[in-house]
């Protein structure tokens, strides 16, 4: 097949965003919710609370009836009653008298503030009230928290504890999400041996394979290693037909060019278009992109380094869409650069740093390894990204580090 | 029983982090320790690579044979073979020749430098070579990455996706890790009813129950939800005596000081003893901490806010404890306040907020809530501290977000 033009890293990534995508939906038990994505907008069908509550423990009343009072000049009010925590209470409250509350307790009928028992002292069946309040005054009105039919949580957000508890407190047992995308990934390279084997002299242990999967699981996808292919169109192609049934579907190996057109030429004998192969990054140029049976589908290059950066870059932003999510915030954080980070000018550059927090600033440092070198990869925080037209960076000057996934 | 004083917020964090934790430890297959901290220091068994390997598709040779060669200048070395990917090979790289390579494939005895394909023109049985190399390009040497014997992942370590490459590559398919801590979560109060139930009136959904699972299941507990008791001695007596083989036991509820009597008794009835009762911070003053059965129990505040603060601030740092994580960072950033946030003097006080990016920085916006209330929590990004000592913050000061966990 003819070699496609190494195209820019925006231009990659405009082709990967325009891939269209369309993620199924099923409900969830809200136990099972946490981190999955939201695939409807989340009403709440009732008042939340949904009566007045006290937030304090101490006397219901009219605030109108102590207006003045002080610790000199205390007010009495007569006491009508008691409210327990749960109890259900028709009581409405008459002028001139109180009713008895704990925290968490329904505020009666005609109340409109709550005194702290520490602002009461007891005289028989009556109180004497040594503080004045303000209207509203420890109480949590009914739907203060949230009203009646407003949206609390919207389509495309991943569900935190919080988010947990905002819906079990509206009553949802159960939630719609979107279904995990199923990714099928295969490793390939005659060198490539499993984890499982001693590799016989001239090979290695497969790496990819797993950070591959493991980046794609901690990202919410539903992940199956379909196992290790040969160098030949026919073991390659083989493999893709494992992952037939997948959203998605990641190759990678290939360090040699040989080896990268095998991959190619598999997804397109099974019927599938190559939409780019190469991009102007480093690491990560020979990274193909295609479309087979309407699955987006990427050739990862073999080199381990260039390989996890180019899921983090490119895949891993499909796998959002691919669930669903909306919203998504790059975790990033501002530092200074301890040296200079010289860069090759025509693309766009990735280097892997370390963080250090000195005195409250981010200390950055590169760490500079040969693309082969995966040990790098422990004691790096992040990576920061010299765009294409830039010539790397200077010592002191501010960078942003997009910070690994944990 | 005896009320105990409230005391700092440090005080409170030196107890708990002087708790004594013994985590236990199992054996889990790679492809299920994501995230599993390392229960011992990983050492390689081998050198990474085990070979040296040509980072290039090219030539290997020995670097004196061509020092001068040039574009215009080449010189000539006769090809002596070829080593294929993945192939063993013994063949020793005489002087004056050389043998073709692809990119990983083993580099022969004798050849101290690799040409790109690029700057060779074939010439029958021999190559012209136009360019000089220096000694060691284009190879990556065996043990380069990874030398025998070296520790290459540290004990306490979370083991991120890049981690089980490396765990891969250096042939380890299972690994040693810390049993994850089983926690036992119980939920107080008369008024609380199941996320399933219609709440009669007066009564309310729990959420508690849910925040505190979920929080506990993103950091790696195994959680067991021991269901909701009421507010007697005896109903949450019985649901701690469910928590006997927890490693650590978290009750929630009791808003009023009654219903949070009966946690405290229940705990030392059952034979277990007080650490604390009450911490100068807010929300969340009302916070009991002890020990049962040799095992840490919490007694979380029942108002939604002040229960999530402190699961955050004092009990998921025990949690990572009981895991075996070692130099967890807090994930944090800086941000420049809004607003003035007034703050109550002789406690440390939280105030959730919003983040936004705006021009490089990130602008911070207190978001102010009722301790019940707890939508707040869907548009907040994390919280600020105010320090005991300190009486708020004034706009425009700088200040550190730490961010919820999602």
């Amino acid at each position: 097949m003819e070699f496609l033009k190494a195209i820019s890293a925006a231009e990659a990534l405009a082709i990967i965003s325009s891939f269209r995508v369309e993620p199924a939906t099923e409900t969830v038990a809200l136990d099972d919710a946490l981190h999955r994505i939201l695939a409807e907008d989340i009403l709440s069908a009732e008042d939340i609370p949904p009566f007045p509550r006290s937030l304090v423990d101490g006397y219901a009343l009219k605030v109108k009836d102590i207006q003045g009072a002080k610790e000199t000049t205390p007010l009495f009010l007569y006491v009508q009653g008691e409210i327990r925590i749960g109890e259900a209470s028709r009581i409405e409250l008459h002028d001139g008298k109180c009713v008895y509350l704990t925290t968490g307790a329904m505020v009666p009928e005609g109340a409109d503030g709550v005194v702290m028992q520490e602002f009461v002292r007891a005289a028989g069946d009556a109180v004497e009230v040594t503080k004045t309040l303000h209207k509203g005054e420890n109480i949590c009105f009914q739907g203060e928290d949230i009203v009646k039919g407003a949206v609390v949580l919207q389509k495309g957000r991943s569900l935190s504890p919080f988010d947990i508890g905002v819906l079990s407190v509206i009553g949802r047992p159960a939630v719609p999400v979107y279904k995990r995308p199923a990714a099928g990934v295969i490793s390939t390279g005659d060198e490539i041996v499993s984890v499982e084997e001693a590799p016989p002299f001239g090979k290695i242990r497969d790496i990819n394979g797993h950070t591959i999967t493991n980046l794609l699981k901690g990202n919410g996808a539903d992940c199956r290693f379909l196992g290790i292919g040969k160098d030949t169109v026919d073991s390659i192609a083989g493999k893709l037909e494992l992952a037939r049934e997948c959203d998605l579907i990641i190759l990678s190996g290939g360090s040699s060019k040989g080896q990268r057109d095998y991959m190619a030429d598999a997804i397109t004998r099974l019927g599938g278009e190559i939409l780019f192969h190469g991009i102007n990054i480093k690491p990560g140029k020979p990274t193909i992109f295609g479309k087979l049976w309407g699955k987006p589908v990427f050739g990862l290059p073999g080199h381990p380094n260039s390989c996890a950066m180019v899921m983090m870059r490119f895949v891993l932003p499909l796998v959002r869409r691919l669930k669903g999510e909306e919203g998504y915030r790059e975790k990033k954080m501002a530092g200074i650069l301890g040296t200079n980070v010289p860069s090759t000018s025509g693309v766009e550059e990735y280097v892997k740093v370390a963080v250090r927090e000195v005195d409250g600033e981010c200390d950055v440092t590169p760490i500079f390894a040969k693309s082969s070198v995966i040990s790098s990869f422990v004691g790096a925080a992040g990576y920061i990204i010299v765009p294409e037209g830039k010539d790397g960076y200077e010592k002191d000057e501010k960078v942003e580090v997009y910070l690994f996934p944990q």
